[in-house]
């Protein structure tokens, strides 16, 4: 195994260590692209199949659009094609032959969508139209972060058409809970939900809301938006839907995204100096056994009783990894805390002659972390543990994010706060406000919180009085 | 809803308008291209689903590689490239600028495979590799087939590297033999495993191996493909590993595929003309509750009856839709028909007095298909009437599949065969002998059957000894 540079002495070094020795990614031949190794990819798969769930249950289906889009969809809706062009991925070349139209490869759907919907959406009978795909983008882009920062990513991108304004606003919080309860609940991850400011919207959107993660190192990352895109993709590729009243109407479209970004954020979230610590929900496996003995003598006697185990909790639908690899004990469980696998069970002469078998949770270090169970009912044991770790993971996060947020009411405070943390802050939401902070304090306004006191404050930058106060801090 | 071509009248349109009534796909704006609606792509997903089970219980595991490739990586093994070359889509600018080094979108990804493993596998302890991607491929092509041919396709491809040309070899024909059961026990069609003739093989590939299926129209479906790709990709990528006896060794690597093609193929070999017949175990909707009142009082009677049911078969993992639209239960059985349902639940207000339901199935039209059962035990009985269509199904297209296959032993039998199904027939494993059934008789040789009787023939084409028999017919 390679050394993992602490995290104290350099952040990014470290998330790059860790995904390197958990054998999560490796990069691929056109810069800006990775790999995702199948440790990092049943990951990713497993928080889809979380997420999946909860898109189906508010009443989501899956469709699945071509990556190809004609250059001139793009320039349909202004914004979103300024947004977009610089970053684009163009197809000039097919089938041997120059073609006389450049395509494209998606950098997002909301275009293609919107021609598809212009099609298949007449009546207010059609609606609401509730769609995710699961698919990759690409956004040009050299500079690589694994997971982070990559010139194609895997993501989600939900679009969807209502008859008002009010519904599709709703939509957009409901998604935006969704991202929310997702990285709580599957992922052990608090974030904060709030409205981005203008200078921040989607390229194309009247509104854009977000989570906002705090990672090990204080940053933020958007972890998760959610976007109102009013009439303007409806305007812009003629989605009309004609109404009881009998009058033709311009629908309301929204459009939400999460990526595996989330995934490289739940690295940074819970890692630690000895690698990964995967939330139970999510580990690509969930239990790790390793059996101790010292000669055949106590493996003989110590195997079968391991295997049993193993054959016990694998029926109970648990992913559960038996390692009989030939090296020592120390070196499986390094191995495997690095990998981040929420339980270990380890089981040796003693044990077997004990009926019982030691349980190391990966979230605690040390002996703090160890306790001694029966054999009978491990399985409940173990679920019952995996709960509690997933619960702790949570509060370390929570208190983390929550810890580390303070209150500033003048320019002076802000810059303090923001050295060490996020601060909460009076700002105007103006671009002007947005690029001072930036060329200043090298920071962003990551949201204004949904949830907050009301007030009366006055802008720290401005001095104009607002009502609503933003999250400003350092970011991914 | 719109008309069906009658499926004796003209197949090919048939076929576009199941598809088409059955909301499964739109075409996408670059020719080529289509969109897969929500009820084609989720039978795509529960196909998905069933085959990737099928790939872990064997040892594989998922993995996902970037979708852009140099274009030098292809011109790293010779016939590859020379295959791949005329369908290539090729992106030459990047981010506002003329790249320097072309980029393919991956036609199919052997090449950046190769690349990774050559770095991964440095020990005979690491291998076998056993992954598998899902993911879209382009090869370019502009006449667009729904599903069967389109620019871009949704598929699986597995790539594997082995010590030894026997590993190798077995793991082509395991994963062979995975398509042949993923199609027999979860989408109720079956198909004969065999060898492609060398002119049919996959481009670097030493041997390739197919399964074939029948169509309603007696044409041939290629409905997967497992290769051996020797060590031809080891070497153009240097695979090599370190044997146990210490000495450096080239990797054997094999391929397989099964793409979107295979639900083209379902609708084909399954469907008639009052639409799509779906197997239940992949069908989007498995049952669906029709209610049926004339009148206010019947409605009250009924509805209370048939919301209860639909909630017990829910509660119970079946896939069940209640038709609650204000649509007469003739369209609604229509409807349901066309979009291949398998069991239908009929509940009137006589039912409701009795504490029966009727179930009527997809795969038997009229009375015939029709049951009146106990609404205690409700779910059970759909359990079993659900393999019971499983299995008709199944023996439908067994018995279409078996009853036009003829043997023919000379040219002019195998000319008659051919008008109306396949020909079992002794063949020259010749590029030449297969260019001759083409250019005479429009057909192919679609494989030489794994299992068959073991005899000595007389080539039909060149009259030389042979000691197997091919395949031939018309195809997709």
């Amino acid at each position: 195994m390679g050394k993992i540079t602490p995290r104290s002495e350099d952040f990014s070094q470290w998330y790059l260590d860790v995904l390197r020795e958990a054998d999560m990614f490796d990069y691929g031949p056109v810069g800006g692209t990775i790999i995702a190794k199948p440790y990092g990819w049943t990951l990713y798969e497993n928080m889809k199949d979380a997420l999946d769930k909860r898109f189906k249950d508010t009443g989501h289906v899956n469709a699945q659009f071509p990556m190809f889009i004609p250059q001139s969809f793009l320039r349909k809706e202004a914004s979103h094609v300024e947004g977009f062009s610089p970053e684009l991925a163009v197809v000039t070349i097919g089938g041997g032959k120059e073609l006389e139209e450049p395509i494209v490869v998606r950098p997002t759907s909301e275009t293609i969508i919107g021609d598809a919907y212009s099609r298949w959406i007449k009546s207010y009978r059609d609606l609401p139209v509730l769609i995710n795909l699961w698919n990759s983008v690409v956004r040009w882009e050299k500079r690589t972060k694994p997971f982070l920062r990559t010139m194609e990513f895997y993501w989600q991108e939900g679009h969807t058409a209502h008859a008002t304004h009010e519904e599709a606003w709703e939509e957009v919080i409901r998604m935006l809970n969704v991202y929310h309860t997702h990285g709580v609940e599957d992922c052990a991850m608090p974030s904060i939900r709030g409205r981005k400011s203008k200078n921040e919207r989607f390229a194309g959107a009247i509104n854009t809301t977000s989570i906002e993660a705090m990672m090990g190192d204080k940053k933020a990352l958007q972890a998760g938006t959610s976007h109102d895109l009013g009439q303007n993709f409806a305007k812009a590729f003629d989605i009309k839907y004609l109404d009881r009243d009998n009058t033709e109407k311009y629908c309301w479209t929204t459009s939400w995204g999460m990526s595996w970004r989330f995934l490289g954020g739940m690295v940074m979230v819970h890692g630690d100096d000895q690698g990964l610590r995967l939330p139970p929900k999510v580990a690509p496996i969930q239990v790790v056994i390793v059996p101790i003995f010292k000669n055949d003598t106590e493996k003989s006697v110590v195997l079968p009783v391991a295997d049993r185990i193993f054959a016990q909790i694998k029926a109970s639908g648990i992913r559960v990894k038996f390692d009989d690899r030939e090296e020592t004990p120390g070196f499986k469980f390094n191995d495997w805390e690095m990998r981040g696998v929420p339980v270990r069970v380890e089981i040796g002469p003693k044990d077997v002659d004990k009926n019982s078998v030691a349980l190391a949770r990966r979230d605690r270090p040390g002996k703090a972390g160890k306790s001694f169970v029966s054999q009978d009912g491990l399985v409940e044991a173990i679920r019952a543990l995996m709960e509690e770790i997933h619960a702790s993971l949570h509060t370390q996060a929570e208190a983390h994010l929550m810890g580390n947020i303070r209150e500033a009411n003048t320019y002076a405070e802000m810059k303090e706060a923001v050295q060490d943390g996020w601060a909460l802050v009076p700002l105007l939401d103006d671009p002007a406000v947005d690029a001072k902070l930036k060329e200043e304090l090298q920071v962003t306004n990551r949201n204004f919180p949904l949830e907050q006191a009301p007030g009366e404050w006055k802008c720290v930058i401005t001095g104009e009085t607002v009502h609503e106060r933003a999250l400003v801090g350092k970011s991914y």
